[in-house]
């Protein structure tokens, strides 16, 4: 099975405006040359530009679980959709999100049939997470996060964990990705791919970076 | 004095994406032929699409206090002004700020040139937010908001005391704000303008709407 | 089976020091008369007097997912139980927590020993609570809180819903309860009991609220 | 002058439940034979047990901007005030809010005759909270916080920014306060005294630590 790479821009400057749609175009060459899924997730204000210009998967950072209103500087699925993306982000290590929004985003990306992927951070949260149907979960152990030891060297029980806990629904894990060989790992693990951001988006060659994760498929 | 007119385009079916952009053209027509300065704040993945295509001034509705780094999900000033925005709304009712959060986010607003408009609730927030020097106070009394009641009308007090509050920083009001009559109030109260959103956004014919909102001056 | 009667004091000026005292001997005086376990949930403030000076399991309507150390303004697990308190509320609609901090507040509060019960707001979050492992789920929904109307009638579906989505878990409804037929209706619909609020707190006479509630067992 | 001390308990085993009440003991006999005024900041569920049994002023971590209602899991001013508590702090670093509920919380502890004191982070959001007018604000420039390096010493010219910025209201300056020299410092900065945590609830002999920081009067 080919893996899934999902990956998150954040707010850097390496990955902002023209910057990121540098990076999605190698990200797009890549994905194009290796056959692997290749998503990409900029800043909000950056979709637009960017799936109007390249043909690559493009997802949201994050989405409120809003309908259209009275919501000032919130993220609306059907705007995002109309933007171009196609999927989000949902509860992030660094937007998290209360329960009950958590649900209620789930609910609104799926109006607006947008793929979602909510963010967790150990197996009970995956659990509750993946109990809300999203079509993905994502596991990032906090500690992990930012340190350069894979998830799935440093803790391989909590990989496997989580997928279990997800009961079927299709698992990412993240934290510390930055080589082929992790996400080798992860996909041994049991899961679908991975979640990652300055692994590639602060390499000194992200396209670089983007070709040695997908090189041992 | 030519009164700003600033114009919240919220979460609303009838100003997202396409929509966002018509609504965008109509006020720029309204704008050049009455010589009034309009604003318009869409959603902020709708900023690209309308900065690329129509000369007006566009804000977005919310900025996080952040810089460049890990902060997915956040707004960044940088990516903001590169995607075409000169301004930004900051601690709107509906996407309030942490004190801390909003002093972070006028400084970083500036940081990238934009202009600053702090939203508050009333004489005593006016007067907070004033000493940490935006651009603009947009004082907006919670209970008027989406009234029909303009604040101009219903609480002439609460808008001298902010004008006074200021303390020479440049006031805008809202909330109830729909005709030529509330923005003509709302001057000789001593604001420099209004903000406003479901009165125009949510006629059944924008452009008149705004056409009445101008046609004191 | 005898019910559960969770009651909420909330922040009423009838369940407000002298008067939250005053009130927790009622419902002893109640649950020692019908043999009933009543459960009071007194602002965190007036958790020790209580206890100290009645005996009746007392709750906290809040909880953080924190240890001891530098959490300033933040509600401790381990002083909640040093001060009497033998159970906690999480996640109540009036003060929700984010995801990881449901899990973490659950945690938190099994450490030291406290039975935890986490609101839910639809049957999806409380398939999710449920899967975190707390001893309750208590779902309200929404749109009925404060209504008059008992969950366990407006909408039965919910309840019976949510306790098939709970798998084992134990669950609570709230929500509109204020008589005895809704808090057996609660019972027959598959619930350990309620929780409820207004009903008794701000009723004319609030023991004889109780007993009404208790009387059909 | 003689400085006020505003010892903050945070949520260290140190002092917390009984610790707490041996704390505030400590303090009491110090400021007693001092004639310095030290004020103790337990945490909420602590305040009565310390209020019942010793002569000292006790304030609260935190206090939200609500009035009697429904606020479950909130801190209540009137509740505050019938357990014991005669102040509160507000906003402190580790239990922020948003402007709108800094200035509410401040009108709330005023309605029940609390003294109040608003922590802020850096010159202009002294500023912007001492135009809200609390008894007293605190400038704790969040990385000193915990460091052991007394602001006064680090950064002097913060602590004078501050007591200019607050215009006649009291300042107190916080982080890394932990000797007699640093009150005297921050006194003669133009400050009323310290707000200080670890320095003393976590030093091998708390008492002693209390003794030594009012030595210099």
């Amino acid at each position: 099975m080919k893996p899934l790479i999902v990956l998150n821009f954040k707010t850097y400057a390496e990955s902002t405006g023209e910057n990121a749609l540098r990076l999605a175009m190698a990200a797009k060459q890549v994905a194009s040359d290796s056959g692997v899924t290749i998503i990409v997730v900029p800043q909000i204000v950056d979709i637009f530009y960017i799936s109007q210009h390249i043909e690559i998967p493009v997802y949201a950072q994050h989405i409120d679980g809003i309908e259209f209103g009275g919501h000032t500087g919130h993220v609306l699925a059907e705007a995002l959709a109309q933007a171009g993306a196609r999927g989000t982000l949902i509860n992030h290590s660094e937007r998290r999100l209360k329960l009950a929004e958590v649900d209620a985003a789930n609910e609104a990306a799926k109006r607006a049939h947008l793929t979602t992927i909510i963010c967790t951070n150990n197996i009970a949260t995956t659990r509750a997470a993946a109990s809300l149907n999203p079509d993905f979960v994502a596991i990032e152990p906090p500690e992990l996060i930012g340190s350069g030891i894979p998830v799935s060297k440093a803790n391989p029980e909590v990989v496997t964990g989580a997928v279990e806990a997800a009961k079927g629904i299709k698992v990412l894990c993240g934290a510390g990705i930055s080589k082929g060989e992790d996400v080798k790992a992860a996909i041994e693990l049991g899961t679908d791919g991975v979640l990652l951001a300055s692994g590639v988006t602060k390499a000194p060659d992200p396209k670089e970076a983007l070709q040695n994760l997908v090189a041992f498929v």
